[in-house]
C-alpha cells in the first residue's frame, strides 16, 4: 500500500500515518518527492482498511499494491483450475457447451429441448426453475417442479444440469437436483447466497453483475473459495454501457483478463451479452476466439412461444450449426469442442484415440 | 404496446402478430406507414411478454407504452405516500435526517454517536450490524450483538433506528430490533429478500443499485408493494459512471424524476453518493434543494478509526453545522427540517403554530 | 510516480527501470515489500510517458502521483479565478445567470427572448448560431446572420452574449460578435479548436464531454490556459450513465470536486443535464446549493415551436420564478444572485452597501 | 413516429398534435387505448423535430420509428460497400490488416517498422503525424514532417497509408500524403471536420467515440456520406464502461450490429480497445471471429521506447504470429486474410492459384 500525502501535509501528518501503520505491524518507507511525500507500507496491506487510512489528515490518496483477492489469483495458484462435472472437465483444453431454455416451461418441452441440444452438440443442460424477473407480475419459474423435470432430463440424456439458485435457504434443495449452481448477475454480491453455495461444495457458475468490475467479480469468487469450495467458474454475460442496440455490452476483454489474473475457468454467455438471437453467433465465435473455456447458450424450439427471453434464444438447428462454427474457431486457436455424437471418433480434429473424454 | 414491423415484413407477418395478440384478449390497430407498418396493441400490454413477441418474424422492435409498475406509480396514486415511523412522518413537508455510523463497532461507541447525532439534529439513527463487504476478509458486522446495541441506543435517545438486512432468513430477527429495514444497493434485485421484507410489513428503505435504472428501481419497490407493504421509501446513493474522483456519481436528477413518476418518498445518501467527506455537504444541500424528502448520512466521532467507510463519514461537529445549512436550504425551497432540540414531542410535519419539532 | 513491479520481477528488471528513470534526470527510491518491489520516482513525472514505462518487463502498473494539470490546479493557484465580462465578474461571491434560446431562430424572436430573460433576471444572453446536430439533415444554425442578431440583442439589452464555436477557422469571426466563446461537449477534446480559442484570449465556457472524466476536462482547460488565456470557466452539462428517464445524468458531485481541485469557475447547465423542462428547476436549485458559480439555462417563449431542444426549454415566466427560487437558495448558502431590475449600474459582486445589482 | 399521450391528456391536446403534424404534411392515425391515446404519424418523420413535438402539452413521449440515417442504412442499400484503396478492397470477403506505430517518431524508425509490418503480413501502414493528446505538454506529433516520412514509407513498401487528421484546415494537406484519413474517437462529432473529410472524397476510417452509441456513430458517417463521399469505414476502438483493468471496453457486439444495420465496412482496433499488448491478440482474434472486415493494430519494434502508447503496441514478431492466428480464425469463419508474401501461394489455406487478390 502506498500512502500519497497532500502537497501541504506536514511532518506531523506523516508521523501520524507512520504510527498508525506500524501499530498494525507493518513497516513504512518514506519517499520525499519534489511536491509530495509518499509512504510505502510494507507488510500485508489487507490488514489495513484503506478507506479508513485515507481519512487521516494530510492524506491525498491511498494506492493499494497487493490484489485484494488471494484464492482466485493466478499469482498464488499459477496452474489452471479444472472442474470435474460428471465426465466433463471444465477449464482444460476442451471447451464446454451448455445449452437449454431460459425457463423450464414443462416436462415434455424440457425433454424435447434437452434431446435437441444434446444431439446438436451441448455437453451440459441449462434451464431455470427459479427465475429472477424484474417484475413481480412476470412468470417466476416452476420452482421444485422444474427441478424435478431437470433431473429427469439429466437421466434421459446423460447430460449434467445447471440451474440458478437465488435464495440461500433453497441451496440444499437445488443441490438435490443440480450438478452446477448458477449465481445470476443480480446476485453477484448477495453475500448470504455466496456463503451458502460456498458451503455446499457444489460447482458454481458465478455471473458478473451488470456493472461489476473484474476485481469485484473475483472478490465475489473469493467468498465462495473462502469456504474451501474451489469449483468456481466465472461467467461473462455482458455489462451495462451506453449502447441500446444490444441488451448488454459484451466485455470480450474480460476473457483474456480473467485468464491472466485468475486460474478459474471463464465461460461466456453470448445470449445475455447480446440479447438478440441474430447477434448470438458472432458473440459465441468471438468468445471462443478470445480464449473462453466454454459458452452457455439459450436454445428453444419455439422461441416466439418462450415464457422468457425468447428474443435471444436460438432454435436447435441454428444452435447445431453454431456448434460446428465454434468448433472450427476452437480448432483455429488450438483448442477443441468435443463432439457429443459418441462413439464416433469421426470428429476429425480429435487427436486422441481414447474413448471420448466428454 | 406498439409493434414496429421491419420494412420487409409481409402481410402474413403482420397477420401472425395480430392473431397472437388477439388470442391474449388485446385488440390491435394497424397503421400502414410510408416505410413500415406499425401495430398498436390495445389492452393491458403487461399480459404480453414483450421480448417474446419481439422474436416473431418481421418484427423490428416493440415499444412498451404502459409503465411496467402500477403500485409505485403516481398515475395510479397521485397523492404523496407518508410513512409513519414513531412520531416521524416521512414524505411530508418536513424532511427527515438519518445519521449514524456505517458499522456498529461496540456498545459505548454507538451510544456516544447516537447522542451526538441526536444533539446535532438527526431524527433517526442509522447503524450497520450486517455489513455487505466486497471482501470476505473484511469486518462483516457484529450481527445480533450489534442489533442489541442499536435497540439500546433507541431506548437511550428516543430515536427510531434503521439497519440493513441482507439475508431473507434474518428478516424476522432484524424486525425484532429495527424500525426501518434497509435494502442495500447490492441487493436491489435480490428478490428473495424483497419478498421477505415485503411480507414483514415493516418500513423499508430501498437503495438503488450501482447501475440500476429508475424503472428497475421502481419495479423492485413494486415487489415489496405487491405484498401489501406500502411503507417503501427509495434511496438514491449514487450510481456508476466514468468518474473516479468520487466513489459514485450522485444522480441528482433521480430526485425530481422519482417525485414525478412515483408517490413514494425519496431519501438521498450523499455519503455513498460522493464517498469523500469533503463533498458530502455539497451533495446533501443539493439533495435538499432538488426536493428530497430526507437524507441519510454517515457520522463517526473518529472517522480515522472507523471500521468501515471512515473516508466518507462526517464528524459530529461538521454534521451539526451541515444540518443547519440543510435547514436553511430547506426553508429556501419552502420545506423544513424540524429541530430535535425543542422539548415539543409533537409531530412537527403539519403546518402548526408550535415551535418546529418532529 | 510509483512503479509497481510484478511479484515475479527480478533484480535485473528493477535495475532496468532505475536506469531508464535516472536517465531522464529523476531519482528513484526502492521499497522491497513482502510480495512486490515498488519504485518511487522522484522528480517531475510529467517528463516520463507513463504508458511507455508501464511496458517495460516486470512492471505490473504505474501509479501517477502528481496531477497532470498545473495551470488549472488549485495546488498551484489557491485563490479563485475571477473572470470579468463587461461589468460582470464570474467566479466571485455572486452567481451569474446565463439564459436564452438553444438556437437563434430570427431577429425578432431573439430580441423578444433577450428582453424577456433580462427582465426575468438573466445577466448574460445565450444563443446558438452554429449548432452541433447529430443529424446532417437537422437545422445547423443561422451562422453569421445569427451572430449579427446576437450582437444586436446585446446592444438592445446591455447583456454580454455567449455563443458556441465549432470550427477553429471561425474563431476570429465569432470573436467579432461574442463576449464568451462556448466549447460544446462534443468538442471538449477537439484540440485544434481548444488551441484556437486559447489564442483568442476571449473568455471560454468549456463544457464537459459526454463521458469525460474531471481530469480530462481539466486537461482540456489546460490546453486553453497553456496559451496564456486564463479566462476559462468549466460547465457541467450532464454525462452519460445508464439512466434513460433523463437525457443525461447530472453529475452534481462535479461542482464541489472542481471547486476543490481547481480555481476555475464552474457553471451548471441543468437544461442539458436533465433534458426535460420539468426537471430543470430542481437541477438548477441543486447546482446553486452545491456551490456552482452560475447556471446556463435554455429559455424560449414558445418551446413547442423551438427549432431545437424545445423539450428542455423553460418559458420566460417559469424562468423568472426559477431565478427567484435560485436566489433564495443562493442566499441560504451565503451567496447571492444579483437582481437585474435595479437601476444600479454598479457591479454588485463586491461587498458593497449598495442595493444588490450586477 | 409515434406520439404517446399522457393518461391525463384531453381531446384538445390530441387535436393540437394532429394539427401540428398535419401542418407539416404528415398524416395521423389515432389509437385510443385503455390508459392512453397514441398518435401514429405517417410520412417522413425526419421532417419533424422529435424533441420539439415532445414538448407539446399532454405528450408523454415520442417514439421514432424510422432510422435517422438513410445513406448508412442497409435498408436503403442492402449490398455491402466495398472501398478500393490501391489494389486493396475493404469490405469484401478478404480481411484487411492495418499496422504501424502509434506516432511517427522519425524517418528511419518508420521505414524500419513499415518493412517489418509488411513482412509480417500487414496490407496498410498506419502512423500518426498529428496526435490527439490529453495533455498539451505531451508530444503532439511531427506534423507535415511525419506525413513526408509516411509517404516515403509508402514508396518503399508499396503499402497505402492511413493517418489521422484533426483540423479541418489541414485536410487538404493530409490528402496530399495519405490514402485513408482517420477520424479519431475524440472527433467523432466534430462536424466541421466530418464535413471537410466528406468533401475531400478520400476514404475515411471513422472511429467511434468514447461513449458514442451506434446510432450516433452512423449519424456521423451520414455527415460524410451526405457530401457524396461513400468511402466510409467504421472503426470500433473500445468504449467507456466501469472496467479499469483495460483501457477501454471492447464492444465486440458492435461488429455484428454494424453488419446488420449498415452496409459500411467495420474495422476493429484491438490495440485501443484493450490498451494492453497482452490482451490485443485475444481481441484481434475475437474481432475476426465476430465478422470484422479488418483490424488496425499498433506495432512498434521497441515499445518500451515508443513516444506514445507503447503499453498497447505489439512487437513485430508477436504481430507476425498474430497475423497467422487471425488468418486461421478468418478461414474458420469462411473468410481470409491474404498473404503479403507474394508471389508465394505457400499460404496453405489459399484456395486460389491466382496472383494475390490484394
Amino acid at each position: 500500500m502506498i500512502v500519497v500525502m497532500k502537497t501541504a501535509a506536514t511532518k506531523e501528518h506523516v508521523d501520524a500515518i507512520i504510527d498508525r501503520v506500524e501499530a498494525i505491524g507493518c513497516k513504512t518507507h518514506i519517499i520525499v518527492g519534489a511536491e509530495r511525500t509518499v509512504i510505502g507500507v510494507i507488510g500485508d496491506g489487507r490488514a489495513i482498511d484503506q478507506r479508513q487510512l485515507s481519512r487521516m489528515i494530510g492524506v491525498e490518496t491511498i494506492v493499494p499494491i497487493s490484489k485484494p483477492y488471494k484464492g482466485a489469483s493466478r499469482e498464488f495458484k499459477p496452474e489452471d483450475t479444472h472442474i470435474q462435472v460428471g465426465d466433463i472437465v471444465i477449464g482444460g483444453k476442451d471447451l464446454v457447451v451448455m445449452a437449454g431454455p431460459c425457463s423450464i416451461e414443462g416436462r415434455t418441452a424440457l425433454l424435447e429441448v434437452a434431446h435437441a441440444v444434446k444431439e446438436a452438440g451441448a455437453h451440459i443442460l441449462r434451464g431455470g426453475a427459479y427465475k429472477p424477473r424484474s417484475s413481480p407480475y412476470s412468470f417466476q419459474g416452476l420452482g421444485e417442479e422444474g427441478l424435478r423435470y431437470l433431473a429427469e432430463a439429466r437421466e434421459a440424456t446423460g447430460m449434467p444440469v445447471i440451474t440458478e439458485v437465488m435464495d440461500p435457504a433453497l441451496v440444499p434443495l437445488v443441490c438435490e437436483y443440480a450438478d452446477i449452481l448458477q449465481i445470476g448477475a443480480r446476485n453477484m454480491q448477495n453475500y448470504a447466497l455466496l456463503n451458502a453455495v460456498g458451503k455446499s461444495g457444489f460447482p458454481v457458475l458465478l455471473k458478473r453483475s451488470f456493472s461489476g468490475t473484474i476485481e469485484e467479480w473475483l472478490m465475489s469468487a473469493e467468498y465462495i473459495l473462502s469456504h474451501g469450495n474451489n469449483n468456481v467458474m466465472l461467467c461473462e454475460r455482458g455489462i451495462r454501457a451506453n449502447e441500446t442496440e444490444t441488451r448488454n455490452t459484451f466485455d470480450i476483454n474480460a476473457i483474456p483478463v480473467i485468464k491472466n489474473l485468475s486460474h478459474l475457468p471463464i465461460i461466456a454467455d453470448p445470449s445475455h451479452a447480446t440479447g438478440k438471437w441474430e447477434y448470438v453467433g458472432a458473440g459465441a465465435k468471438a468468445a471462443v476466439a478470445a480464449g473462453a473455456d466454454g459458452v452457455i447458450l439459450e436454445v428453444h424450439p419455439h422461441p416466439e412461444d418462450a415464457w422468457s427471453d425468447g428474443r435471444q434464444s436460438l432454435k436447435p438447428e441454428k444452435f447445431a450449426r453454431l456448434v460446428e462454427q465454434m468448433r472450427a474457431v476452437a480448432v483455429a486457436v488450438e483448442r477443441d469442442i468435443p463432439s457429443t455424437r459418441v462413439p464416433a471418433g469421426l470428429n476429425g480434429h480429435n487427436v486422441s484415440t481414447l474413448p471420448p473424454a466428454f
